[in-house]
């Protein structure tokens, strides 16, 4: 049986600046006292279930073991859509059935999903435009405090996901795409690091592909192996490949954004 | 007896940015090592007493009884404005006697008003430019540990009060105004919802006059009842009738900030 | 023998919209699950070592003594430079040997800096990118499990130190440099309020030269001491002289940035 850790996280596209995510926070202490609540983040681009789906993907495994996330990317609010509780090999999530739970819960498989339609799992009052504070942090709220995950609601066996970006070999170039674009401009791609590794050396001089454009770019060890203001391609803290500028930004440099394919190969003799 | 939550929110206007709202978190945990501290949001407009209140009635509901609510937003800081601490029915609230304090303690009357002026609520050395760390702070965190309420000063008669935003029914019109924008653009309007329910069925087409222009919305139950970009009035999670677009900002569409009248009514068969 | 407090702080440059600044919060309270994980900011300007720098120092002293600052401001990740772990008087500090953290350790001297290289006070897999999640945030989490510090490793002499602002006067005038830029365009300078205060009478009119400019300034206790828009000089909350506009910015008004030279002097008779 998974142990609940007592830390609850949130991740919403709400913003920092209102009444909702701090709401949440509240329903959520206001059930479990001693629960721990812990911002991913509120910055989400608006209704982009992806780019939630991608952060919870690449934050939720360094949580401890038991620990409950909460995602609520959730333009389908007061609509048929399901509220779901989903229990992994070692973690908890809660949110909206419109796939932004299921690339970490895929991720930490096995997993089971249920539908959240017990209301001692919500407040009492449920409002139709803010189940972030009336259904998914008290129900996050409950599974902390060690309530059954069965009495959640009926098992869901359909769960909606997101298709995966994924990635192939064509003609000698690895093809992806960029899944996401950080703060600084450093662009992921869907192609694993291992991938890159297997037909390039470290130091090794690349060619890139990307919106009709040709450029050069050394796959490197770390940002700094490179002089400031040069491409390179480094294996990324998520384990994929990373399409960079030292001390810039190649999302601004190459006009990428997420989802544009991207093609990296090693530079032909 | 009201007893402490351990739980201190704090809402500013400092901005995430700078030392300002950390300072405040170190002081409160230095004086009381197992108090939560929760950020409701440092993102107030700068010195909007007005937006702050709004913020605070409308998420102070949900936190623990017993929790200490500090609100800084503090043009005055420095002269000679009062410090407040207020308790209410089931919480406290700290900060200046400005009126931001007041929305939220009048509705959950009755509440109690002191000035805070005893030092040993306070840091040992005042500073004239920052209260938020070295009193606002110090004095919620003495709270939390259950220091008496009665120490932290005299009882103040008149605190300062913000005018509420109110409604009027005119010519079969609901007539209010703005209270709050939200990230999405989403209008909340100071029309209690039940007051929009009394008049017109879910469903029903409304018209809405404001800024010189009149415009249709439906009268729905979720976002997701029209189509995208459609106009749609909604009974928020504040239980006010909120002006929005699916997937889109009626801020932008209808070019309407904080404070604008707008008037609604079913439509004429 | 300084004892933990259970407090970690995080200082970071990573921005709050991704899974940077969470990842550290999920891997401290994977290794100390009774850790209080408090964001100091995640906005510093990217790269910008000094204003880390500058705000940890404004910072570090509130919190509770034995308290664990993280600052990860680090352009240099993936190269040679060192991982720092620092004991001061009161506080642990860790974060890249690049100066950040140095300024607030040498305020809290005497210190001591270590080189961390101890694999049991990291992830068992470090990535070459985000020594923040791999290498300073287990670093911290272990010290606040009251981990010896002198095992983290080796003694370091020579930590990267940065010129620290300071002030000089000439010809009866304070020269100093702006050495902070709030949210609200109020300039803190690297003249100290004493040396001001030794000069000039509260109430009295000051001059002020910058960027070519000469204008005329009230040294006085609070921003509301003079009228909206008026120019001030105040002694702030980190015991500087700060440039101020009563409601207003003066970074703006005065088109002034971080490094700028600022002159101060009573005006004379």
């Amino acid at each position: 049986m998974l142990r609940p850790s007592g830390v609850i996280t949130l991740l919403t596209d709400f913003g920092w600046e209102g009444p909702f995510a701090a709401s949440m926070k509240g329903v959520a202490l206001s059930i479990n006292p001693s629960a721990r609540v812990v911002d991913i983040t509120h910055s989400v681009p608006r209704h982009d279930v992806e780019a939630a789906a991608f952060i919870l993907w690449s934050t939720y495994r360094y949580f401890p073991e038991g620990t409950v996330h909460v995602a609520v990317v959730d333009p389908g609010v007061g609509t048929a859509r399901r509220a779901l509780a989903v229990r992994s090999r070692r973690f908890f999530f809660v949110g909206p059935d419109n796939g932004v739970l299921m690339m970490a819960a895929e991720d930490d498989a096995p997993f089971e999903a249920r539908e959240v339609s017990n209301p001692s799992f919500m407040l009492s009052e449920v409002s139709r435009t803010f189940h972030g504070r009336d259904v998914f942090a008290p129900a996050a709220a409950k599974l902390s405090l060690g309530f059954s995950f069965e009495e959640v609601g009926g098992v869901v066996k359909d769960p909606v996901r997101l298709s995966r970006p994924s990635y192939r070999v064509e003609d000698g170039w690895l093809v992806g795409e960029v899944v996401y674009v950080d703060s600084f401009g450093n662009l992921a791609l869907s192609i694993p690091g291992r991938a890159l590794a297997s037909l390039a050396r470290l130091g090794e001089a690349c060619e890139v592909e990307a919106a009709g454009r040709r450029v050069e770019a050394r796959f490197v060890e770390a940002y700094g192996s490179v002089g400031p203001g040069e491409l390179l391609l480094v294996e990324d803290s998520f384990g994929l490949v990373e399409l960079a500028v030292n001390r810039g930004s190649a999302a601004e440099g190459l006009r990428l954004r997420r989802g544009d394919v991207v093609k990296v190969r090693p530079k032909p003799p």
